[in-house]
């Protein structure tokens, strides 16, 4: 019997609500999931989906690592336990983030040889399968050694996600020469290049080219990868006020708006970040899902698709071997 | 009489053809300008504007500090020369980045008591004054002093060149609280939040916030100011690119956007960087403007005419006074 993805009920900006709906259609579609969170039926109807009790809830501003010591009862802890205890495939929250690599980490530990979890972030490549980018956030601080991890483990994920052998590994920096970057960019170009990595590394890039599809894993710090990720996240907020600006303005501009519209659609889906399943937490020993705070029902859907695939695609036993791997 | 300004006639993908054209605008429009480069004629009709000699042309595969020592008589080393010995007010180059800034350094000097010059890039805010986001690239590796210095130099320059008292200073991380961050954020925000700095510090921003216009100055490293950059300008492409097939799709798609564009236009005007003037280089003893590789004539006209304002406004001694205060 297949094992149920654990869905932290009270994680994101729109729980439980849009956390239940979202279990609801994944239970609909045959994808088995239990919901943490109160059993006291303040959820509502879970449509006959069960609940694995816990009583408290880490909020969103809570410091992660505190939060994850005093709030033993917690949704996302008790999420993450019953993927440790067997009770659960995987768990995937929209909650905390911090909290949420906390609980992963701390009750599944790591996978044997891994030195730090990072976060994988599919960016969307229009009309083409995405780049996964990592570290997305999980480590402000940063070792080369870690970075080689980092692309090991995110060149096993994208085969295990997207398929494909050998995916192009590329090293985020500000050049193209290996000589360029910053200390921890070149110490790492010099691993990443060196032979019996497993890789195939094909050099630096730089931000204009992480949506352009020419690789598949672009690997950097947590710091550099987050502000990469939210100024990607910032432009394409601004493009689409603008667009829906310009449309608003006239009744001219509003029909020439449901004339280009459906066209855009397609395009608009592909980046569309509730379509991608989530952040993957790579390097602990259980599948772990972030999703985004602002997760509607349709991302918990997506998120726990993706969930189910990379179980059954064995992901874990996939990144020990890719670690494994001498560096 | 006012100095004229010093055009490096053979940096630039499209030197010296659009180059040329740029400062032909210029001089058209009463703004005095000299061109560097050979005086060999092959430089054409350069509508009567004068041409001070230079016969070396630093490449933009050039390595950098290399390029500098050994072509002493190129027209980059020589556009700064001409700053240092008053022939010239200010200098521009659409050419080798790093040479740029090297030529400038080495030639001009550094403001006494700046550590590290900086590269101050607007970011564009539809509708609004851009955001000067500063390093964008001259230090791949920085000092949580340098930043501070940064913050300053970008405070003043926001001043001299969008007017307004007291310019909102923000520090680029991965989260609004003060211990987010690398250890080189963390750090610096320490300094940022002293008293006596002279500085309007609200805090920390993060990627997504860089084109809202929340704040005037972002002061980051070198590094992950040009990935955050370069993020930015390739969301910008690919948006544009698809915005070109959508409306390029069907001749209904087409007469669409033949009423949308018209309206987008000024939106796309405020965030096309060739209306910007390019990056400013704070903290070398002249003003030194680095426009983008691809610019053409209207790019260094704007460059032109930022530099003159720049002179006029007293920048360099703004800069200085900005360092003097103690941090």
């Amino acid at each position: 019997m297949t094992l149920p993805v654990a869905i932290d009920a009270m994680g994101g900006d729109k729980a439980p609500g849009e956390i239940i709906a979202g279990a609801r259609l994944a239970a609909d579609e045959g994808l088995p999931v239990v919901l943490v969170g109160p059993d006291d039926g303040s959820l509502g109807d879970t449509g006959g989906i069960a609940v694995l009790p816990a009583s408290e809830v880490i909020e969103m501003d809570d410091e992660p690592g505190r939060a994850v010591r005093t709030k033993k009862d917690s949704s996302l802890v008790r999420a993450a336990e019953a993927v440790r205890d067997g009770h659960a495939a995987a768990m995937v929250s929209a909650g905390n983030t911090g909290a949420t690599m906390a609980s992963a980490l701390l009750r599944m530990g790591r996978i044997s040889g891994v030195a730090r979890p990072a976060i994988a972030t599919p960016l969307p490549v229009p009309g083409s399968t995405p780049t996964v980018m990592l570290d997305a956030g999980a480590n402000a601080e940063c070792k080369p050694e870690w970075l080689l991890q980092f692309a090991q483990m995110g060149a096993a994920y994208f085969t295990a996600r997207y398929g494909g052998k050998e995916p192009k590994v590329a090293l985020l920096s500000i050049g193209e020469e290996p000589t360029k970057g910053n200390d921890l960019v070149k110490a790492t170009h010099e691993l990443l290049a060196a032979p019996g990595t497993g890789l195939n590394f094909v050099g630096n890039v730089e931000g204009r080219d992480l949506l352009t599809g020419d690789v598949d894993v672009v690997v950097t710090d947590g710091f550099t990868g987050n502000v990469a990720l939210k100024s990607l996240e910032g432009a394409l907020r601004v493009f689409m006020r603008i667009l829906g600006q310009v449309i608003g303005s006239t009744p001219e501009t509003k029909a020439a708006g449901d004339v280009l519209l459906p066209v855009l659609m397609p395009y608009a889906n592909s980046v569309d970040p509730e379509a991608t399943g989530g952040a993957m937490l790579l390097g602990v020993d259980g599948v772990c899902i972030i999703s985004h705070g602002s997760s509607s029902a349709r991302a918990i859907l997506n998120a726990v698709r993706a969930a189910h695939e990379m179980v059954e695609g064995g992901l874990v036993e996939h990144l020990r071997e890719a670690v494994a791997v001498a560096g």
